[in-house]
């Protein structure tokens, strides 16, 4: 093949391109590719959770047009672990692109689950992969190796192009004792040594200078807490995170106590470790939600999710007593092995208040040591990049603030500043073995989810939400006929949001002239209509509920003729 | 006085009675109270900040019936320091209870310029205290001593009753080398020899364990920045803490550079400070807006407001090529001398992203050194009580499980744990010199404040806000008559924030049928009305949105009839 007709992209035939469709400034959405000639290899396909200014949206998706308009190219996204930033949006774009997903097994199990939500499942093409396993295309050849994060069976990829071979590592800490299976440095020290073109690595702790705590920390912890607890144990965590959970489960078992899981996907969770052997424990140890009366409390474990404070999971009904099964007693502890995200900060210290009101105790936060983090920092970065050697390297998976932080660790370890690229979604490099520049942008925009919908709200919507949300809505309508210049009904007031209105008789009434005076003044001008008279009264009520409240609540004004039929 | 017809709290004459209007479970809007028969001190009163899910509230304030209804016994509230969760309630409560106001030199100026604003200043009766002052009422005598805290002249109350010394901390950390006065640990030392009946202490950071830095230590990592730096420095903190600003300004000085002040606040706290003699400088120092293209980069200092990422404030609008004067440029450093509080981390993250986008460096967070608490640790907790030795113990200033936190430390001090009250607003404390008791409860819930309306919204206006920011309003209106059952107008369907209206024809065309019929069935049925065609209309529409988008907007049905008027 020597023409390149078939790319949109601004490269060369034998340039070898890498983008992100998603995962460069910001956390979330991990899309990434890696184009040579006809084969286009994509790694993770990840949603994004929204921040709180994105009013009502779901979560946000990657624009998918560049796989989709280039999905016979496509030959695989392959997926580094299971993780809702890295596996999230496999649903979403299969809708719109059924392209081969390949998956380490649990990873595969939980896209599973996914994909028969979504009624996917059947026509899914799902691939299992093992860190041993080679997949060699055309020009591209697949290989992996395993690294230590918060899930079991993260995988780094290494892409084999004919320019040279790209690595990337997908989330990662070293954890040189962890609980599952321990990294492979020595594949990274062999990479290394033979060359690699170019790394892509996990900037998300690149504000943080320490060294993460193994699991095993974690897990010493866990094991010396449970042991001088009397009464019942409340254990909270990340669902995801299955030797936490399997930590739990053997302090458990060293301890007497016998374990109730609490929440859906904790209980999915617990399911899924057993089936793939990393939760073990004697038989009996699990019992049944209505057993759970039949145990003293100091040979009780309740697992549960609900740690970042949702409202709705098991914890925070536990907490305030809409539990089926459970309710807060003296004595319980509630034990939050796990640490608040950013925007859920309010919501926990509000659970832990109530906790702690309602008599139990609570164990939390850094001193406990019940927490450690998935991602490495600056140290870890640092090796990682000295294991691996790289030539050129491209931070991903962080706001620009941790990936140019990132960037300067690659050059304190000795890659060249020139050799360094700070890259948005949408930006493409382009890459042969002793060259690389960018070359050019494609769309990559981010795509709301709100229930069923995806796409089908933007700006101007959420912009409505927004102001909907800070002053509420009124509705002001009135019946006009145009011909006799007659107001025949209203005009009326309805509001949502705004103030209570039935207390607030004299405001309305005096609103109420205000619309009055000008609908009529609007009504007498020459070529007087609809949008006219609706624009009159907006123009007018708005900077009289201003002038009263200093509020600004929606106007829509709605004008109604009687030989309107 | 014997008899105690003159209170409606459930105290005996002799009794000292010890409550909080706001404070208590809770960080802000602090106002604390004593009362001893016709005698009534307050203690601050603050505003609170709305958390997230407050939609469009501006501020938090308590209810202040119990101050309105006593008012004739207040003798006055006494301020300990000008933070706004400790003064900024006091316009809302003078336009209810014109009740005297005794605070310091600085916390007057800046009470006396939100009176201003408010039209209250005129009648306001304000009272400078220093804290050598005593001032004795009948029964009650109030003195004062000296602490430490990220504002200037910050004092504790004692309030000398005929049961005995009740001490308020107001909020303190004990900084041995403070930049303003230090201290007076001799006059904490003297009062727990005499003994202190009670002790109201603040509980901000009793989650902390470790002793905060002192202000020194950060404004000589200020002064080492500085001189590394070559080119524009733009510094941001908290305007109210004039220490740090003083510290930054002394640094630039030490460095030759000029001073441009920029943000509303920040300039009047520099104004403030100079008048008070808080902020020194050579009378050169500080430069017009329009002088800043005079000088070089490396001989420039812009102070500015907008260290929490506040959208209009100064940095951002410097960031985002919105400032009137300035604009980011190569070279610049952006120094942020604040923390991130809670609720505003995602802003500042964004604005640091995009200050570091722009080619500017950033300087923050906590490896810097470029900021430090007001709120003492643990250890500074358990130094006030030791030097107290109180016989009770109020936490106060904090959340529940702070306050819980706190006790828990007073009691490794040597109180007794049934001497430790963790109390909520509106409850009341009776105290005699030998006893302590609790004595029923008050109202003294929260209040909102959105522009001018003050506590004219609610819970229902709120949830309303929340429908409407998660999904947007449809407006659903027909015009029919009810003699004929005759549709004679509509069903239309307007919206807001739901989704792009003119995108949807098919949907919209569905949901008219589904309108048309559900308004047909309810016509027929026996004593249609208004109300009942609204509410077929409502719960026709409703579930079809669901079904077809899983989102659930605020439905506002309408029904006009043409006989109406």
């Amino acid at each position: 093949m020597s023409d390149n007709s078939y790319t949109n992209l601004a490269i060369t035939p034998d340039e070898v391109a890498v983008f992100a469709i998603g995962g460069l400034g910001e956390i979330g959405k991990n899309t990434y590719g890696v184009e040579y000639q006809d084969e286009i290899i994509i790694v993770d396909a990840g949603i994004k959770f929204p921040e709180d200014d994105l009013l009502g949206v779901d979560y946000v998706i990657p624009d998918y047009s560049y796989i989709v308009e280039n999905q016979d190219r496509i030959k695989g996204v392959f997926i580094t672990h299971g993780h809702e930033d890295h596996i999230g949006g496999i649903p979403f774009l299969l809708k719109q692109a059924n392209v081969p997903i390949y998956a380490g097994p649990l990873s595969l199990a939980l896209i599973r689950g996914k994909l028969e939500e979504h009624g996917l499942l059947r026509d899914a093409k799902l691939f299992e992969i093992q860190p041993d396993d080679v997949i060699a295309f055309k020009h591209l050849k697949l290989s992996f190796f395993r690294t230590t994060h918060s899930i079991p069976e993260p995988i780094a990829m290494v892409v084999d192009t004919p320019q040279g071979k790209i690595v990337a590592t997908g989330d990662f800490k070293f954890d040189f004792t962890p609980v599952g299976e321990p990294a492979d440095l020595h594949r990274m020290a062999a990479l290394g040594d033979e060359g690699v073109l170019l790394l892509l690595s996990d900037s998300t702790n690149a504000e943080i200078p320490t060294f993460s705590h193994s699991e095993k920390v974690v897990g010493a912890s866990i094991q010396k807490i449970f042991e001088r607890i009397e009464g019942r144990i409340i254990f909270a965590s990340f669902a995801s995170n299955i030797f936490r959970l399997q930590q739990a489960v053997e302090a458990a078992v060293k301890t007497g106590r016998k374990i109730v899981v609490f929440g859906r996907s904790m209980e999915k969770a617990i399911v899924n470790g057993i089936e793939l052997g990393y939760i073990k424990a004697p038989k009996d140890t699990f019992i049944e939600p209505g057993e759970v009366n039949q145990f003293q409390p100091h040979e009780l474990l309740i697992m549960c999710t609900g740690s970042q404070g949702e409202p709705m999971a098991a914890l925070s009904r536990i907490s305030n007593g809409m539990h089926r099964f459970v309710t807060l007693q003296m004595g319980d502890t509630v034990v939050f092995s796990s640490n608040a995200i950013p925007g859920n900060t309010h919501g926990v210290n509000q659970l832990i208040n109530r906790i702690s009101e309602a008599g139990a105790k609570v164990i939390y936060g850094k001193m406990n040591n019940v927490h450690t983090s998935g991602h490495g920092g600056q140290q870890e970065q640092k090796l990682m990049l000295r294991l691996i050697k790289p030539k050129y390297f491209m931070p991903v998976h962080g706001e620009y603030r941790m990936l140019k932080i990132h960037s300067g660790l690659a050059q304190d370890t000795g890659v060249l500043k020139e050799n360094c690229f700070i890259f948005e979604n949408g930006d493409v490099l382009a890459l042969t073995a002793d060259s690389a520049r960018p070359a050019g942008h494609f769309n990559a925009q981010d795509t709301y989810v709100d229930g069923n919908g995806i796409g089908d709200i933007g700006n101007a919507v959420l912009r409505d939400r927004h102001e909907l949300s800070e002053d509420g809505v009124v509705l002001a309508v009135a019946t006009v006929d145009f011909k006799s210049k007659m107001i025949l009904a209203g005009p009326d007031m309805l509001s949502r949001g705004f103030i209570y209105m039935r207390e607030s008789g004299d405001l309305i009434r005096s609103g109420q002239r205000v619309l009055f005076n000008a609908i009529r003044k609007a009504m007498n001008a020459e070529n007087a209509n609809e949008a006219s008279v609706s624009r009159a009264m907006t123009e007018a009520i708005k900077p009289f509920f201003y002038r009263e409240l200093e509020r600004e609540p929606i106007i829509i004004p709605m004008i109604l003729t009687p030989d309107k039929k």
